[in-house]
């Protein structure tokens, strides 16, 4: 029930998951009269769980506790009871985070979970995080967004020995603020296939795999990215239609840009997983709609399917988490 | 002698300065028996001081101390002796800044200098500091640098009652990180046209004239901007070339297309003063080519003519400064 587009083009994401995956049961986890009525038919593999309620974007965390019939909350309580394997939703993330943080638990050695995301590169798409869960962080988080960073790397992306870099205002390892100085050498001493320092501009190149900040800097980033996209698109749309001559080269690139449009489009990515909690919950851009929905049912497959959150746990308690 | 095409490409720029602005002269600072040689014959306006030294890229600002006769701190000089009115340079930042810092001294309330840029967006070009001066704040110099970049934007930018705001990771005044949640609280108080936070995805939207922010999130969010301009750019083009029907698409938009890359291209606004010290010091990219160095001029003409240090001076003592 969560989501700009919810329930419509979630539903529609779930039913297009239920044809690519049919191996997959899928519990959609809202109003069931309300679902039942919009869609009275059903694939056998696509089952209604009701939950009366719904977490507001803008409702506080708190509200949660008193709102154990909100569909984020009864979701992530099958995947708590066993019932499920992977939260998937849309809907508001600090409700999501509160609602797996309070259920799942922390994976010990995490001080708090992180959000990431698949960010789109010339070299394919690099992990960044965090993206917003952590405003200020303390030089060890950055070690441990690194090893969480690193699995998903390698679990979801299939990526071997993922390169981690270090975000900061130059790529010398004196520069940056005091918390990313001290974590720069926190990340070389860990077990980590530690790169260095990047700058703004070498995250869209894409010379690494994995890339940590904090979440202020994470959230400006990629919030950033996805403006300038969307202005940039809008900028040339304005230009492609303001004559006849530049519809007609608007008509012969259309392939090209679409091409180039998708490997920015966060839609293909679907989703990406909270981590640092003890269970899978996989975040969706709240403007998600059918596609984005179906590729995050896939990524949430991948993370079970991978032992994702074991992983995390064998990378914390051994190698990388020191 | 300073920047990434010194000083071939600077030269250039001077010369097309003097073109245009034949009531200014124009002092070349930098090696007297290298530029007589490269330039036997300069216009009437243009005269070359002799600097016998260069400050690296990479040298520490320590080493200027030791190097007075850098071309950076002979050109600082001449200002401070008030042989000049207004240093530009494309060399290195941090020398700039220590030489302007040292000789020029900090203007009245000001902790610290800042750097600002005149950031492209969908309204014409926009005042964002720090970039990357001070890589940690207080939440009053977030107070100063909007001071100053509301100055900037009226005296440069001619933009009346300057909209500022605080760049944040959620548009509520809640939102953010201790700096910043303070920060809003002071800049709400001031006597500021405060419009509130924004976000990264309104930076390139422009419903502001002034954007704060720490010296590490406005370095890696214009490094970024530059990043993905370029990524983007170069996606287009091989897109354009991959064939015949593509590039006769791309001939066709050629127009529109070069319009948007100028709209982008930080050459056109040549380069922004260093905030805070009590003369007149452009700071120009390190690849500025002939173009940027000329609006550079131009920017360094309008900071003078329109008594840019005084009006940052009255505006700290003043209503802003608080």
């Amino acid at each position: 029930m969560g989501g700009d587009y919810a329930p419509g083009e979630i539903v529609s994401g779930v039913l297009k998951a239920s044809e690519m995956f049919p191996e997959l049961e899928l519990l959609l986890v809202g109003h069931e009269m309300v679902l039942k009525k919009a869609y009275p038919e059903l694939p056998q593999n696509i089952r209604i769980c009701h939950a009366a309620g719904v977490m507001g974007m803008d409702e506080s965390v708190e509200a949660l506790r008193n709102k154990k019939d909100s569909s984020i909350w009864v979701a992530t309580k099958l995947v708590k009871d066993g019932q499920a394997d992977a939260v998937v939703s849309a809907g508001s993330t600090a409700a999501q985070m509160a609602a797996a943080l309070l259920q799942f638990g922390r994976i010990k050695g995490i001080d708090r979970p992180a959000i990431s995301t698949v960010f789109p590169t010339l070299q394919g798409g690099k992990v960044i995080l965090d993206v917003g869960a952590n405003t200020s962080v303390k030089p060890e988080q950055l070690v441990q967004f690194a090893v969480m960073g690193k699995t998903y790397a390698e679990v979801i992306l299939k990526i071997a020995h993922p390169r981690v870099a270090l975000i900061s205002n130059g790529a010398e390892e004196g520069k940056g603020n005091e918390v990313t100085v001290e974590g720069h050498q926190l990340l070389k001493k860990a077990n980590l296939n530690f790169v260095g320092n990047i700058e703004g501009r070498d995250i869209p190149a894409g010379n690494y795999d994995v890339a940590v900040c904090d979440g202020f800097v994470g959230n400006v980033l990629l919030k950033l990215s996805e403006g300038l996209g969307t202005s940039l698109f809008s900028l040339l749309k304005s230009e492609f239609e303001s004559n006849l001559r530049s519809k007609i080269g608007a008509a012969l690139l259309m392939p090209g840009l679409k091409k180039i449009k998708k490997m920015m489009d966060y839609a293909e990515v679907g989703g990406a997983p909270l981590l640092g909690v003890k269970g899978v919950s996989i975040i969706c851009h709240g403007s998600s709609k059918a596609r984005a929905i179906q590729n995050a049912v896939r990524v949430a497959r991948d993370c079970v399917a991978g032992r994702f959150i074991d992983q995390i746990e064998e990378s914390m308690s051994g190698e990388g988490g020191r």
